[in-house]
């Protein structure tokens, strides 16, 4: 997604949504990652569930067409027909992420859609949401080794070497699918001893290991850290080589984050540890 | 979304996408949770770019049909044309997030979409990226009032009486936004000063604040300390009716968490401050 100045195109985007506009913006980043050289800037509008809103958010795209001498881009998650309608009245292109699935999923349900607006992130109440709640608690209270209590209630447990990227992969696991993710940091004292902690060992089909590349490892570790043993390119790599040595040794998978993002590495574990979790 | 196993339907959604799958499940439960009473197991496939692994998919959809006596339901977000045309051939209900939008979207913008693969959630080199991981770090180290010390750069300043939703708010503001969000719990002490930490004070345009209602802060601080003074309706009445009247003072803006999900708080906490910086 990029809002790079310099090139050529450069238009408005408007995320709308009768809720929280957070489906609309995924699948907006999503297409719109699909078109290079396109610079444009977004707005997003939540909550859009009445008329009046509606018609605010008329206004707002006449002007950004006007502004910029060319017809806006509409993306929206809207349930309300005669909202949806207003929208389609303006000059802009008008992608309307429910319209084109709601329709034929009626027909192959075999039941009408409720129409209730913000749906989607609004069953505070939920078994599922309270599950959530607890996994992002349990992950917070899990980060970085801080406790081995009630690992036995993890779904999951990373390891791997200081700032591979364990934390923001754990959060993710928890935040947007409800897993219980604690993390372990590989330290100098874990080679020396040349095995895992025990209390890890009791759990290795839930261990999942990171490691990263040296390089940037390195870079990563500047930043908290600037010229120091700790970040130096030469202990980096002795410390990933280790702890894969490490792994390796005790059958933990891994994967390398290096290239990867945490949703991907998200979506990687996922696969291969909660294999069996993933037909809930 | 519902998974009871006593309403009358059951069906089974396949998610499919050629990267994480995080897109096409997303809007795939806020279609779902548009319909009542449909009883579905889901099953996530990720990273599904070759030919032979959509071969599989489709085995897979036919097993599923089979079992189930009824078409399944797949909701795909895929770029090769080949693959999805290879799902289209299953006698499953195909809805594809991309196909139905990138074609008006190459004649709005004027360009070809580049049809590459796993671009959604790939770009771990980009400056957006690296801004997202800073500010996952920047959150975990002002979580829960840990450090004041570089509050100059966060963008948004959680306060509110302990249990209240700081902790989850600020993880995905940070996750999903990108943005660094602080934390800090106002307790007791605070109360009995009668005024916002100086620390807080200096920021007065960042702050945020969460309520919440006494029965249910009471019931969740119950799982954490049952029976105690400090899960008792009667203190989290007083806890509650001191922070909101400190707010009042200091002219914090709050919003109500009891009935909100951290999607909600968080989309309307950043229409309410971060009102400039939607537009980026």
């Amino acid at each position: 997604m990029s809002t790079d100045q310099s090139t050529e195109i450069k238009r408005t985007v408007f995320i709308i949504s009768d809720g929280t506009g957070i489906t609309a913006e995924t699948l907006a980043h999503s297409l719109l990652s699909q078109f290079e050289g396109v610079a444009y800037r977004q707005i997003r509008i939540p909550f859009v569930d009445s008329v009046e809103k509606a018609q605010d958010c008329v206004e707002r795209i006449g002007e950004a067409a006007t502004k910029d001498g060319i017809a806006p881009i509409v993306m929206s998650t809207l349930v309300n027909a005669e909202i949806a309608a207003l929208l389609r009245q303006t000059n802009a292109l008008v992608l309307d992420f429910f319209a084109a699935f709601i329709a034929p999923l009626e027909a192959a349900l075999g039941v009408k859609s409720t129409h209730t607006i913000g749906r989607t992130h609004s069953s505070v109440n939920s078994s599922a949401y309270t599950a959530r709640i607890d996994a992002i608690n349990f992950t917070m209270a899990h980060d970085d080794g801080i406790s081995s209590a009630e690992l036995d209630k993890a779904d999951v447990i990373l390891v791997g070497v200081s700032r591979s990227g364990k934390t923001p992969t754990s959060l993710y696991l928890a935040l947007q699918f409800g897993l219980r993710a604690a993390n372990y940091p590989l330290i100098p004292e874990d080679f020396e001893r040349g095995k895992l902690p025990d209390d890890l060992r009791k759990h290795h089909h839930k261990l999942f290991g990171l490691t990263i590349s040296a390089e940037r490892l390195s870079s990563i570790r500047q930043e908290r850290r600037p010229d120091s043993h700790y970040a130096s390119v030469d202990n980096c790599r002795w410390e990933i080589d280790q702890a894969q040595k490490m792994m390796r040794r005790e059958g933990v998978r891994w994967l390398d984050s290096t290239t990867k993002s945490i949703e991907e590495i998200a979506a990687t574990l996922m696969q291969t540890v909660m294999i069996d979790r993933r037909a809930y």
